[in-house]
């Protein structure tokens, strides 16, 4: 891989007014959230701004995406504060050391993964499984964000403490904090909803109406701040504020290695990989199709990789592909990771020298933003779907977002995995097998259950419809011997491998039994329409050459040559002299 | 199901013998395996033998191999131990209420997984991973032996931690047991390879020869404890003896229920009873077949799950089907599981009036039972002829085996199925797809690579080898965008389904996207081939919904639409006034 990436060394000119203002817009929307994310992770706000610089310039190099908006993103940070919250105070030093270490193993695994072309890994979360787990999490965030709205003290060991002590809060409602909050919500739902329509009425192009409509945190954050400044509402109403932010670009640094922190965070970090990876590719992917350009999932992991090693070298977290900031930065007219480069630099600057702005913010505005940004992510119409075409993928989708709310984001996770792979098994361990016989007078063989066919009477023909292996082997055995045992006249049994592409240890070890049994019984086992590599790699056993001619090109073949040995007869001799046959 | 078992209600007078004498045998071998292998799980004597009891007549009623032998077995009774000795003293009475506790859920699990039909549970489990996790088990068995062998103390947290222990405990070895052990070991082994052989040379049939050379142990038993007895070795030479094990029945009652130790014990409970399951139903399999007898797998998962409830409430340990005893059993004639039942009575009868005899065995000669039996487990063969034919299986087995020597049982069975899955998700992940092409002149068609086929310009045709689902939706779309953004000139898409045999809803969403992505660029996708219940399914979909009049019965019709949809042109007018077409 070259070190300049590609879009860099053919960079066009008529690309780059698209990538400022699109790394303009993002810059305006990604200040708001990398502050909301930091909060939503328990981190100090200057780590949101911090993971909004290097990692986006990391990814450029690296990824595969033209249009991804790499950063904090709402369910890392749930995620981060989730592993987090266990080991260290939130908001200390330890915490925050542990953030970036979390960043760091996190980064480092995507690493591995694509050095070893492991992007498949992705392929162990379902859609429903993924879906489930974001409203999930969704919930979770916006439900621990209430008490920031309300401005009291909460947050038990669980949504449902949570809860209780919110609704004892009620009474210690600090009410300016409230109706900031409040007021907030208000005003970025009736923007999601009304801003669009409004601006596209007043002459406004669509795709310029949506993305104004997306600045709206921005104008909350600004207005709020104003109003908090003005009256010293964090003084005289106790508003709590984001308050002293560190000024200046952050220092470059390995973050703490102890083995027992590392203990500790390498299954939230291969989570957060694994979930930031999936969304990440699946939004990337999206964005890419509608201009006709490629992603590589393998290119994905490295940049992902790079830019999540790149936040913990600089005081940052865990940081991925964001959807919201994606969608806009491509509608914005980005053509190219430039566009990310520019908002990282804005970023720096305002780091740089403007942090003392966000000193009167309200934490009530930013949560704002959080449950307004969140709640958008819960998912029914996919949970819906699920529910009326496939029952176990939408039972999967339910226990992944209860696990996530009731047990928190890891079981969540991990009994989705669970799940999935659970129903893949349960699935491949059903394979149908269907009887089959001769569509009279062709050489087509079908279902006898579904077909008027003729079958040859010694012989029981079996079609596979899966290939072989540990989940399915013994179902296959278990019903040729009931197909024996029901057929006791049958003298030879046929597999027709038509749709068996593959056959492991498992089920060859399966299959050199059931051989075995069925010849101690009189029985000869023949098989039919073997695939070329399967047959390759079945000669090389001693089930292989113990089944020599008995494997047959086609199932008409394997039917004659049944016939033939089932009805065989000692010659005939009359009227002829046995020596002349 | 009826009370009273068929066996039973048919009950032949000519099987008497046969389950008489087998029963007699059986508790021959049981009785020196059900005390070495109490001593393997860290139990005091009695409780093999209270553990070999009950719950063999638990299984008479509910499992369904008639020649089947439950009771301890060697890879259970390591589990156990490896599950209780980080929670209580090893043979105290905590440990002891644990293991009682341990075959409660395991039974109670068994239980429940055979009512909800989960029998196909066991097939998470590959053969590899079996043969791996059975290996690697007698590994650290016969190293946790060794000090039994040598007469010295020695059992670190971890096998290397053992060897270095026992190592430094040879200069204390104490002579007359390690005589006794090594002399144990040496007889038994001999026995095994020679007895058999030398008994068929005096003309005693096969079959006889091999049961009396299983019988070895039992002389092991017998001449150690009269030579200890005899010399009073356990005082004059310091030989670590069985000691006292209390006569009597054992009393009936619940374990204690302590919700700790359940959060403790459930998953070793659960691993437990998926092992054991596995081990038992491959067993009871092969020896059923060789009779033409019929195992069910959910009625194994109720015999097994009563069997260890039986043995928690009679003060035992986790049981399950023996391979070497159930070998033995049917070798000997057994009929019926009331080959068992006679065993148990016999057993009762033992420990009712002849603990006694017990009192000078000593601890070496148990341990050189065990060594002997586990060291014939390691199967070497199944590695062998899984890296013959399949290196991934071969893989899988050597990290299962090395998982459970270095990390311990837990982590090497959660290694195995992780592998296993894996495997199956990475090989399910790279489906065969193939672009196909029609052999000229026939409605046949065929791989593009391998057969000279002639293919339609303005159309992609590919044929995808397996069902969609989440682990390879996401590939499917990847290689189509692939042929599309290699053959520009493409209109039509078509997906040869005759292999798909499911499609969940993940991949649903993916063909929906990829559907909606090709029509936005100016392709048309069409399907071929697509089996009744998958289209059944998809017609209630909005993917099916837009799909309609674009799914095809034959490949050959999908191809003759194309064409005439690729190459439509405007209507011809030369010659004819356009109102005459």
């Amino acid at each position: 891989m070259n070190v300049i990436p590609n879009w860099m060394r053919h960079y066009q000119k008529s690309w780059l007014s698209g990538d400022v203002v699109a790394g303009v817009i993002v810059t305006v929307m990604l200040i708001p959230q990398s502050l909301a994310y930091a909060l939503l992770a328990g981190l100090p706000p200057e780590v949101g701004l911090y993971a909004s610089i290097l990692p986006i310039i990391a990814y450029a190099f690296l990824g595969s995406s033209m249009t991804l908006a790499v950063g904090p993103v709402a369910v890392a940070s749930l995620m981060t504060a989730s592993a987090l919250q266990p080991l260290a105070a939130t908001g200390s030093a330890d915490y925050v050391a542990l953030a970036m270490l979390l960043s760091l193993l996190s980064g480092g695994m995507l690493l591995v993964f694509g050095a070893l072309r492991l992007g498949f890994l992705a392929h162990f979360l379902s859609h429903p499984v993924i879906s489930g787990f974001i409203s999930g999490s969704a919930i979770l965030i916006a439900v621990g964000q209430l008490k920031h709205l309300l401005g009291v003290q909460a947050g038990g060991a669980s949504v449902f403490n949570t809860l209780i002590q919110l609704v004892q809060g009620i009474p210690h409602t600090n009410g300016v904090t409230l109706g900031l909050g409040a007021g907030s919500v208000l005003f970025l739902v009736m923007a999601r909803r009304y801003l669009a329509p409004l601006l596209v009425r007043a002459g406004v192009s669509t795709q310029l109406a949506d993305i104004a409509s997306k600045l709206a945190p921005m104008l909350a954050v600004i207005v709020s701040t104003v109003l908090v400044a003005l009256w010293r509402w964090d003084e005289t109403a106790g508003v709590s504020i984001v308050g002293v932010v560190p000024q200046g670009l952050p220092t470059l640094g390995l973050p703490d290695l102890s083995a027992s922190a590392i203990g500790q965070l390498w299954l939230p970090a291969l989570l957060i990989s694994l979930v930031g990876f999936v969304e990440s590719v699946s939004v990337a992917q999206s964005l890419a199709l509608k201009r006709q350009q490629r992603i590589s999932p393998n290119r994905e992991l490295l940049g992902l990789g790079a830019a999540n090693v790149a936040s913990a070298l600089s005081g940052g977290f865990p940081v991925t592909g964001g959807f919201a900031r994606s969608v806009v930065n491509f509608a914005a007219g980005a053509n190219t990771p430039l566009a990310g480069v520019i908002s990282a630099v804005l970023m720096g600057a305002v780091i740089a020298a403007m942090t003392g702005l966000f000193h009167y913010l309200p934490h009530a505005v930013l949560a704002a933003t959080i449950v307004v940004a969140v709640v958008s992510l819960i998912d029914v119409r996919t949970l819906r779907e699920a529910w009326r075409y496939d029952k176990a993928d939408a039972l999967s989708l339910l226990a992944t977002a209860a696990g996530v709310i009731v047990f928190g984001v890891e079981v969540g996770i991990l009994t989705g995995v669970a799940l999935s792979l659970g129903t893949l098994v349960w699935r491949s361990s059903h394979p149908h097998i269907a009887v089959v016989g001769r569509i009279p007078g062709t050489e087509h063989f079908r279902n006898v259950a579904r077909h008027p066919v003729a079958v040859e009477p010694g012989l029981i023909a079996v079609r596979v419809d899966e290939s072989l292996y540990f989940a399915n082997a013994d179902v296959l055995q278990d019903t040729v011997e009931s197909l024996v045992a029901a057929q006791p006249e049958a003298r030879a049994v046929l597999l027709v491998c038509s749709a068996v592409n593959q056959i492991d240890a498992t089920a060859l070890g399966v299959l050199t039994n059931l051989e075995h049994s069925l010849s101690q019984r009189g029985l000869v086992l023949l098989l039919a329409e073997v695939k070329g590599p399967v047959l390759d790699r079945l000669q090389s056993t001693v089930f292989g050459q113990r089944m020599q001619g008995r494997v047959f090109l086609s199932t008409h073949d394997a039917f004659v040559f049944a016939h033939r040995e089932t009805t065989k007869r000692p010659p005939m001799v009359d009227g002829l002299p046995t020596s002349a046959l």
